[in-house]
């Protein structure tokens, strides 16, 4: 697909009549020729979100002043948040990886084959089981084992890497370490998690003993963007797999592997794609 | 839930730049407000679809108005072809059925709860099966038997009583007479279908029975407009149900039925809410 | 389908070598020709369990002695827990609900249709919406309103009713009361309940709102034996709904009805079937 | 898991009385500890299935003579056909592959992570894409271009290739050349094919063009063995991926791909598992 440079907006602002017709005038008096706008009005919370894009070809402001004209001639009045992202640059992702390397080997297959427009220059891990995968991918792998007694001098070297490389998203691809409260705070929304559970079911370790031990007839599993609160932030995407009497504790995470794979490359996905916005700990997904 | 009234377009044109702020345009400056937009481009076929909904108080254009007016400050422009509807006028549903009463069963429960905002005033089958549970939900039942021989009579007579009743969108509940195209000319996509296949896949008789011998691991139900090619129309909804190798032909119609009657009552209630566009045969839905 | 008559035994034990040949020569020596069975080892708990049915015509044991007649020759000396039941006697339901109909107009469905071997003479509610609905159907309908000083006496009343009507099995069909223990004990893994969450989530009251309220993207429905544990007890069927963003509160509800009526009306089913055997709080259902 | 050897017996015959309690006798008075049994019964075409897998721990009768004996004293007389299979001797598959490396990806995920209990000794392909993916794995590739010239010598090459690697199933992950009949009937019931729709809709070639075009709202992914006629072999599995109006044609592979690998590669588990009994060409999987 030959496609055109876009500008991608994401906002959310109290509700009020006439959003759309502002921020669709703004663009078009500018030559902003608009290929997807998706609304969605929260009408208990009375808060309007919005994602639109544009291709930039053409668009009289130029790519450096669009955040402050858009301010000046709109969102300020709106009492607006929002980020403005663009098609051409691509997003750059880490990996942090631990034993299990279904997630790692699902999201370098997606890689590898350009399905998604991105940059993963760093692989991080406790363990050091998947250095050569990581490598023959052509991408840096760095083994820093987490002890209780140097956890924060590592969680330093993994920030110091992550700087260096010029990071923007971490990917937790079953990572089964906990970050800290501080390291958290240094990507705010920007950390994406699979659970292996249909949370708020299961949260925390073994989800797979537990649901069994429940008698469960479906397992989930569920991506969502990190906060200091173990399995409570934000969900982007969540899908199930039917299990039966028949499957023991193997059967369900062999299963549910395969569900997480998928669920968290979706998540991936949403978030790679300016999909996704936060409020109130839970995620406008424009798909 | 007290809802306001609103106004619904639902839209479609050659693409271009500005549809968008055009339309929205158009209601900002009469007082519209916008309580959901949702648009899509189909890039392939460079075709524009929206569907826009606004509440009508305050709105400065009185509603015998509007058709006239939107033409010609924005649709005739645009070659756009629409039309608008509103969410304090019913829609008149009439249900044919035959002798599976499962999908009949399933809208007069949504009927009888007041689910849906609709009025259902004829049901008319060709068996006597269904007399009084039409009649318990106070609505009226015509027993019109089709042979070979009487068909064009019968028709005629169903068209009457159509007619008579005001009918908007017929449903066909599991009708197992096909319509001739005479009839179906009467209500372009106005006639939702059940079919207990996932089309394309075993159109015709007897999908249960071809799903059985074929040996598929799950079958499906798929609701779309009548057209006059059996079972090709465009299609409004889909779902399946997972079988396995101990299901005999019984077993499928079992659970198939199951998934008829909800596949069934979602389409109902996308063309209810006006959420369904037809391009080239196939369905834009809003959801 | 004309079915020949058959009996169904459901048994557990602790495993050891052998135990599907000892339960099959009994039936083979005695003319019973098995029509089906399965089993399945927990290997975990080393605990072995089965569904066998076989035809009665031809069976050498009178259907009185073969209870004693297979204690003695094969249960006892397994250690045996096991029931039986025969095709030809059909189970007794009573149905309890509450203000929503949609299942207990979909259980009714399926009562007229003959979908199920079933008797249902009673319908118990603390509402009075679904009389007619229940009489229509030819059922007896009881309005017991509970209140927190008339609970225990009403319980009695509802036990009274039930004996009359000889009931084995009760469907909780969106009944919004608690039961009592002392009611729940008299129909140990009889009464069946449906929770309007993917349960371990979200027990208890309002379900949807917590679901909401914790942005989920799939909601559930788990259909499970009540046990005095609130929404604890073994669970017979779960499924699921997905939603997006733009689906409130009220959107919920009527998501999750449509999987709530399903997920129930197959529980029963399995039950209705004897192929659910309960073992350490979780069930295994044999389908 | 440490687990035991364990014999399978996969069987059909016409049903008749006592089947089970033959096989199971001959198992137990032999010492053999049953595991696991499953069976079924066609009604319709009056046949019975069966796959049984026992300890061959203090099983009486040698690896070598099971076939004879259990022929002798089982087999023969109910006109049974089977084949025994055993959990210690690791089937070996050839991976064909076109340019599409998704499902080849997915299969080596689960490869290198132990997964299965497997040999992959050969890669085969048209194309040279995955050269380094596979021998990264530690597997031969071979690339063996067809065109219409050659493709008689070069199925001959393929030939050898798999009987000098020893090969018992030949997986098509998106082998993109059509089989020849001569080649097919080298491995009957041995070649697992994933093709990119829900047969029997989409056959053939440019099946997401199909569905977009007749407007689907749901796309499927099929694994079957490979017969003579295009994508008309047995269905051992099949799966679903909702999809929206605003999903085009490459949204469609991109989800589909998805789809694909899981249900392949479920496919290829239930086969090497020895679960998937042949019959008028369908599956019963016993899973």
């Amino acid at each position: 697909m030959n496609q055109q440079t876009t500008a991608i907006l994401l906002a959310e602002c109290p509700d009020q009549a006439g959003i759309i017709a502002k921020v669709t005038n703004f663009l078009t008096k500018n030559n902003g020729n608009i290929v997807d706008l998706e609304q969605h009005v929260d009408t208990a919370d009375k808060h309007f979100f919005m994602r639109v894009e544009w291709q930039l070809e053409n668009f009289s402001i130029d790519r450096e002043q669009i955040q402050k004209t858009f301010s000046e001639e709109v969102g300020s009045a709106l009492n607006m948040n929002w980020q403005i992202a663009f098609s051409d640059i691509k997003p750059r992702l880490a990996l942090f990886v631990s034993q299990h390397g279904h997630c790692l080997f699902d999201i370098l297959s997606r890689y590898q084959s350009g399905e998604w427009d991105v940059e993963i220059p760093l692989v991080i891990s406790n363990h050091k089981n998947h250095q050569s995968l990581a490598e023959n991918a052509g991408i840096a792998f760095h083994h820093i084992p987490i002890t209780a007694d140097n956890k924060q001098q590592q969680e330093q070297a993994q920030l110091d890497l992550l700087a260096k490389h010029q990071i923007d998203t971490i990917v937790l691809a079953r990572y089964m370490q906990i970050l800290s409260a501080n390291f958290i705070d240094h990507y705010p929304h920007q950390i994406i998690n699979i659970h292996h559970s249909f949370l708020p079911a299961f949260p925390g370790a073994r989800p797979y003993h537990s649901a069994h031990e429940r008698g469960v007839k479906i397992i989930g599993a569920t991506s969502h963007y990190v906060t200091t609160e173990l399995d409570a932030g934000p969900i982007i995407e969540q899908d199930i797999v039917r299990i039966r009497h028949n499957d023991n504790i193997e059967d369900l995470k062999r299963k549910g592997q395969d569900n997480e794979k998928i669920v968290l490359s979706r998540a991936i996905r949403h978030h790679l794609m300016h999909k996704v916005l936060v409020y109130k700990n839970r995620c406008i997904v424009f798909v």
